[in-house]
């Protein structure tokens, strides 16, 4: 009667998020909603489903469908979220969501190599 | 002036999540404050604090400390969120969260491992 | 002329590894071919292949096909890897690689829960 | 007798590898001895021990304290590993191994925000 679980279950069914999301959302304006939100589309891309669509994220959250697209076009226009058109093999043109605008403001938008003085003589 | 990041820091600074978190949290009762409040304390104890204070967390959600500490006292009464005494060497009992009773919850108290069917002899 | 990589396509293909792995496979009499075999196969079973054969594994490893076969069947004879039958939906029965006799070993066969002594009482 | 685990340790003790690592290996040049010092490191890096001396390392592969040694030349020469000279707070001058220049030859050293048209009218 009780599921069972193993450590590959678990092991293969993550999702990884930056700790500086969790450090930032707060001073970047976004609440616990519309992170969650944001995090529910990570899952769903994650899992291959690039366009989840209001009522389908409305069915993992404490918010409607309505509340669910009002919270999506806000994050979009406060350029958390982005949308853009994808081309899959064999497939017109689609449109996929996408958390870069996100990370870019984590992150800021100069990702760059560390510096690495490199000293190869000391063994 | 910007921030910089090199992929070295993405990897090391990362929180794992079951996706079964974010498919039955809603089924579960939890709202999506009360859920970000559960992860913020993984991300600490991930940090190595163990026992972050309301007001700790207060720095890192949309509530203040007296909402923190009412959520979390709901947390552990619903039973996701536990204390344990927790003795580190050299030092005096402590106290620490444990998610424990949130994991045995979506995976279900028996955690066994797969049958696997053996069979090495088909190369 | 460059390669384009994305914060968010790192964090999309990760694979997870426990730490235990790194801390004793030498204590389980593996060596870093066989674990890196291994690995491989984790690597496809999150990608949704169950059962790469020698040669797909050959592609990716200093080893060429004779020698993953004969490293696979030492893998299942050490009790580190199993295969099983497994049935998706709509089709017949198929063989998958399974790496729970290697999580066992690593982490005994009693998963059990963590004691909690719960303690609802100090806010 | 046997050694408990719960979710919670297992979730706590990961490391993150990019799955582009596994792929590409080999055709970096690098073999399986090479790749799981690198992962023990990144290991090391993220417990942070910033600088494991062959001997540390050597306990933990099927490699005595010279080989760690020699290999470790090896990488840092081929550029797949780095040192670097790191100041933490209130202390001196310090080595820490960098694993960026193996990062960089995996996704090129160009690490740049996807592209995203933003469409923010679809609701």
């Amino acid at each position: 009667m009780t599921k069972q679980i193993s450590i590959q279950d678990i092991l293969l069914n993550q999702i990884q998020i930056p700790v500086e999301l969790f450090l930032a959302y707060k001073d970047l304006g976004l609440n616990e909603k519309e992170v969650m939100l944001l995090l529910q589309i990570q899952r769903f891309l994650q899992d291959r489903v690039d366009f989840p669509t209001p009522d389908q994220l409305a069915a993992y959250v404490t918010m409607d469908e309505k509340e669910c697209a009002h919270l999506l076009r806000a994050l979009i226009q406060k350029d958390m979220l982005a949308i853009k058109q994808q081309e899959r093999e064999g497939e017109k043109l689609s449109e996929a969501y996408c958390l870069t605008p996100l990370w870019n403001k984590l992150f800021s938008s100069d990702i760059q190599q560390q510096e690495a003085s490199t000293d190869g003589t000391i063994f």
